[in-house]
């Protein structure tokens, strides 16, 4: 969007997958924010709102095995499904009797905790879901910075439940002057978001992922995932960890 | 989407990008049509109507210097303006007085030729363009194979107009039976296709290379690039060239 920048807003950009990230990351000053609603960054921002410390996102099994036989309490999934072995997948609905109330815990998951890697060396890096929605759009705005929507996807492809995410939360940074510099995919994810809102749980119906949970029978998972603005928590990466910014 | 295939259906997958092509192509027995609606592969489907024997597309503009050195008309495009020394850049309407009917020309583009030079390994690579929209949506039907949908974009990022002529392309094959799994970024480009197909000009009217054609005055060009079914011609890549399929 360099050509296009008017020099006085900053450009919100929605990158569909983490393979385009590259493509996308120009200027280390730009501030990111991780989506991958169906279960990850959901699932970070529950654990965060119900008393965890935080949250330490690794890439690999192997690393998230080092960290187990170090007596961490560790979530694990791939595929959608928990990894044996670990003590959780990526499920919001884990962490809500609080019992990890002032714990660091460790995550990795099949598309979010890699696109957080991904992601390490912006300025500043957020966690995105619904639950959060307008916290993280606060947020963001005060930072004053371009912005890229990373959508986690899924195996690196494009997911439709991402998108509506990045849809949501764009449209309320460009109701702010300073955000008026928008990408075609942020075009294209506000217009899928406002023809998607009113029924998320149905416009997904048809959506590969959302398909793949309830075949897992994650109904819940999928309605807690759905729901906007439970928590005005907005969990930031700070040195290697998740914690509450 | 493999694991979600019935097994009696083929899949139809958009990919919004170049760099995303490798993720989406799994099997080279798929089908891919290329999309580069402004305006590369417009003007290849315009040059076929209009006589044009045969298109080499070039990546290169080192390989296009060697075709003009060999006598060929070569067309050359960067940053949507002709490049110094080409014949003509990717305007369709440079064919439209017939006057290189029978000829064998070379093209290279920003985005459009890349996209073709990635598909090459694909069992059939044909060229999509609104002009030619049922046209190919029949050819790719007879085939019965899986397809892909492979959007040019702009600068390997996503753009709006490639992303509605796949939706209107996904829309037509899903109206077949055999053409029934659709992926989720096939999902999206279909409801943006129908949120725009009534007014595709006002649509697109804040995307970034409409305003970028339109700075450079080639609003007669957005013009043509978006009128649908001029043809029943579908190019497709035959030894390196594209010719009437």
């Amino acid at each position: 969007m360099g050509e296009e920048s008017s020099g006085f807003s900053n450009t919100v950009e929605v990158c569909f997958s983490p393979v385009l990230f590259p493509v996308y990351f120009q200027d280390k000053d730009t501030v990111v924010v991780v989506i991958d609603v169906f279960r990850a960054t959901t699932a970070i921002c529950s654990a965060i709102d119900h008393g965890v410390e935080a949250v330490i996102p690794v890439a690999t099994l192997e690393e998230a095995t080092d960290y187990k036989q170090k007596g961490f309490i560790v979530g694990a999934e791939r595929s959608a499904e928990v990894v044996e072995g670990f003590d959780f997948g990526n499920s919001p609905l884990f962490f809500k009797n609080g019992e990890f109330k002032g714990k660091t815990i460790v995550l990795t998951t099949t598309n979010g905790t890699k696109a957080i890697e991904m992601a390490k060396e912006a300025s500043k890096v957020v966690i995105g879901s619904f639950s959060n929605l307008d916290a993280v759009a606060d947020y963001v705005e005060r930072l004053d910075k371009n912005v890229i929507l990373l959508c986690a996807g899924w195996k690196d492809r494009f997911n439709l439940e991402d998108t509506l995410f990045a849809g949501a939360l764009a449209q309320k940074l460009a109701l702010n002057l300073r955000f008026s510099d928008l990408a075609d995919s942020t075009q294209a994810s506000i217009k899928l978001y406002n023809a998607a809102k009113d029924d998320m749980y149905g416009f997904l119906g048809e959506s590969s992922h959302r398909k793949r949970l309830s075949r897992l029978n994650l109904e819940e998972d999928i309605i807690y995932c759905l729901k906007l603005n439970k928590s005005t928590n907005v969990p930031v990466l700070k040195d290697g960890k998740i914690v509450k910014g």
